[in-house]
C-alpha cells in the first residue's frame, strides 16, 4: 500500500489548449476500434451467476485513467455492455448499483478529473491515487478492471541504460528504437517484471470470475520497433535532441541519461507472462489496427500535439521547461519531411487487446 | 448520484502559507479534545460480531475531509482504536484490511490531499467527490463514518434571506448572529433539512451496526449565537463590511445578498432530528470545550488566519478577489479591540460530539 512514484509521466493536467484533456481524442478513436470486441467478450464471458457480490454492487476500476474525458467514455461504454449482460442473464431491467474507481498516479490531475465527472451519472465514483503496479484495493473487491493505453508505460527505467559500463548504455538515444539488442532486452525484462506485478496484485483484488481488459501499444512478434510509425517518431525525437546538443541547447549527457519508459509487447510475450503468472485465463489476445478509422493521411501536427500532451512532462522534468517547445517544433518539422515514408510504415496491427478472466 | 454543488466554500487549496493545509491546526486541537471519548465509544460499541463484512475489509469514510492534514490524523487515530477493538474482540493481532474514503465537494483540492497521503500507510485510500448531503456510496457499504467540523456548513442558504419582502431578509448582516428570529429560524430549518438528508443517505450506505461520529460546532440549548466568541467574530465581519460600504469599497446590495451558510445546533435540536429520522440510536451527544487545550488568551491574528483559510473563498467569490485582504485586516483590528470581551464570552461548550449507531 505505497504510492511508489513511477517513471511514467503524468499527462498534461488542466483542460487548456495543450492539455491531455483536450488532446487525447486520437487515443479514444484507437480504443474505439476494439469496442465491439470488448462488448462481445462481456456478453459471452461475464457470468453474474459466478461473480461474488456483483448482483448487489458491481465494482469496476479504470487503471491509468488520466484526467478524462476518455476514461468517462470508456466507463460509460463498459457499463452499458455490463448492464445488457445482466439484463440478459436475469431477464430484468433492475440492475445492480455500480461503483467506479478512477485510478492514476498521485501526481495525476485528479481535480480536473473530478470537476469533469458527469453530474448525473449512473454510478458512484471514487478516485484512487497510486501506481497500478502496486496493490490499490482490498482482497476480492473488484469485478472488472479496464486499463487503456497505460500499460505500455514501464514502472521505471532499467538501471543498465544509464550505466556507461553496461552494454545496455543507451547513448544518444531516448528509446530502444534502433538500439542494440541489450537495450531492447533491458526494456523487455522490465516490462515482463511490471506485467507480472500487475497480474499478481490484480489476482488478489479481483473476485473469481472477474475480468481484465487491457488495451495497449503492441507489436507483431519479431518485428523491430523502428518499423512502426511510433518508432520513426521516437527516432526523430532522439535526432532532434542530438541536433539541439550540436547547437548547445541541451548537453549530450542530458540526452544520454534520458530514456522514455515506453514498451510495446507482442501477443506472444504477453501470453507467456500471463501463463507464467497462472491466475488468469486468456479470453482474447490480438493485435488490431489503431488507425482503422483514419481514411486520410496522418495529420502530423495533430499527432505531435497528442504525443506532447502525453509526454511533455517527462521532457520538461529532465531537460527543463524551455526544451519541449523547441523539441516538439523540430519533431513536427522532421516528421513532416518523412510523411511519405510514414504512410508506408507498418501500422496495421499495433493495438494490443488482451481480455483475461480471474480463475 | 449527483454532485450538486453546495454553498459551503471549499477550503483554501494547495499548501502555501495561506492554505487550509497550513492553517487548520486549531481545528485539529479542538477535535483532539474529544479523541478519548471517541476511542471509548469504539471500544464499547463497535461490535465486529454484528458488523457484516468488517472482518474481511473494514470501510471508513471521512466526510468533508478537505485537503489534509487533519483528515490523516483523524483517520490514523480512528484506525488505531478500531484495530484495538478488533484485537480485543478476537484476541488476534491479525486485523482486517482497511479501506478509507476521503470525501469532499468536487471543488475541493484533491490534488493536495492525494500528494500529502502518507506513502507507507496501513489502508487503501480513495477520494470521493460529492456533497455528503447526497448518496456517495452503494448500499450497505460502509462500517464507519467520521465527519469533523463540516456539518455546520449548510448545503445551501435559505432563499428567504435574499427576499426583500420576507421577514427573514437579512439586511446588513452576513449571518444570523444578532438577526431577527425569522432569520434564525430560516437557518435552523435549513439545518434540519440538511441533517435529515445526511442521516437518510447514510442510513442506506452504512451496514447495520455501523457507526457515525460527528464533531461540529454546537451551542447550549436556548443560548444566542451572539453570546459565543464566533458570534462576536461574525458580527465583526458584518460591521467590517458595512464600514467598507461607507467607504464605497463594496456596495450595500452586495452585503445584503451575502450570508455565510454556517449553523450551530444544540444537542436538543440534533436529538430531535436523529429521533425523527429513526434509523440510528444515539450513543453519545454532548457539548465539549473546544479550547480545553488553550492555557493562554486567544491569539487573535492566528485565529483570523484560520478563519480565513476556511472561509476566504466564500468572500472572494461574492465580493471579488480584492475584498478578503481588507476585510480580514479590518476583522483582526476590530477583534483586537474586543479581546477582553472575547475572553469573557461563553466558550466552554460549543464543540458538539455526536456518536450514532445504525440500527
Amino acid at each position: 500500500m505505497s504510492d511508489s512514484a513511477t517513471d511514467a509521466p503524468p499527462m498534461v493536467g488542466g483542460d487548456g489548449i495543450c492539455s491531455y484533456y483536450k488532446n487525447s481524442y486520437l487515443q479514444r478513436r484507437s480504443a474505439n476500434v476494439v469496442k465491439e470486441k470488448i462488448d462481445e467478450e462481456i456478453a459471452k464471458k461475464l457470468d453474474f451467476h459466478n461473480l461474488p457480490g456483483a448482483s448487489n454492487t458491481f465494482r469496476l476500476a479504470d487503471l491509468g485513467c488520466s484526467v478524462g474525458p476518455n476514461t468517462f467514455f470508456h466507463v460509460q461504454d463498459l457499463l452499458e455492455a455490463i448492464k445488457q449482460k445482466y439484463e440478459m442473464q436475469f431477464r430484468t431491467s433492475q440492475t445492480p448499483e455500480f461503483q467506479v474507481f478512477f485510478n492514476d498516479q498521485p501526481m495525476n490531475d485528479f481535480n480536473t478529473l473530478f470537476n469533469n465527472l458527469q453530474q448525473e451519472r449512473q454510478y458512484f465514483a471514487a478516485g484512487v491515487p497510486g501506481s497500478f503496479y502496486d496493490r490499490l484495493f482490498p482482497e476480492s473487491f473488484l469485478h472488472f478492471v479496464h486499463c487503456s493505453t497505460s500499460l505500455h508505460w514501464l514502472s521505471k527505467l532499467p538501471e543498465q541504460l544509464l550505466d556507461k559500463n553496461s552494454p545496455a548504455w543507451n547513448r544518444g538515444r531516448i528509446h530502444y528504437t534502433n538500439a542494440p539488442n541489450e537495450v531492447v532486452s533491458a526494456y523487455a525484462s522490465q516490462f515482463a517484471r511490471d506485467m507480472e506485478n500487475f497480474l499478481s496484485v490484480r489476482s488478489k483484488e479481483l473476485v473469481s470470475g472477474g475480468m481484465v481488459v487491457i488495451i495497449s501499444q503492441g507489436i507483431p512478434n519479431g518485428m523491430l520497433y523502428s518499423e512502426l510509425q511510433n518508432g520513426v517518431m521516437f527516432e526523430c525525437m532522439s535526432l532532434s535532441l542530438m541536433d539541439m546538443v550540436e547547437e548547445g541547447t541541451v548537453s549530450e549527457a542530458q540526452v544520454d541519461s534520458f530514456n522514455l519508459p515506453f514498451y510495446a509487447a507482442s501477443p506472444e510475450e504477453m501470453t507467456e507472462i500471463v501463463e507464467r503468472n497462472g491466475f488468469f485465463s486468456i479470453e482474447r489476445m490480438e493485435l488490431n489496427d489503431p488507425a482503422a478509422w483514419l481514411k486520410r493521411r496522418i495529420n502530423i501536427p495533430e499527432w505531435v500535439v497528442h504525443v506532447r500532451a502525453a509526454m511533455e512532462k517527462s521532457f520538461s522534468k529532465h531537460f527543463g521547461r524551455e526544451v519541449p517547445d523547441e523539441l516538439f517544433d523540430r519533431l513536427t518539422k522532421k516528421l513532416g519531411k518523412l510523411s511519405d515514408e510514414l504512410e508506408l510504415k507498418y501500422r496495421e496491427k499495433t493495438l494490443l487487446l488482451v481480455v483475461l478472466k480471474r480463475q
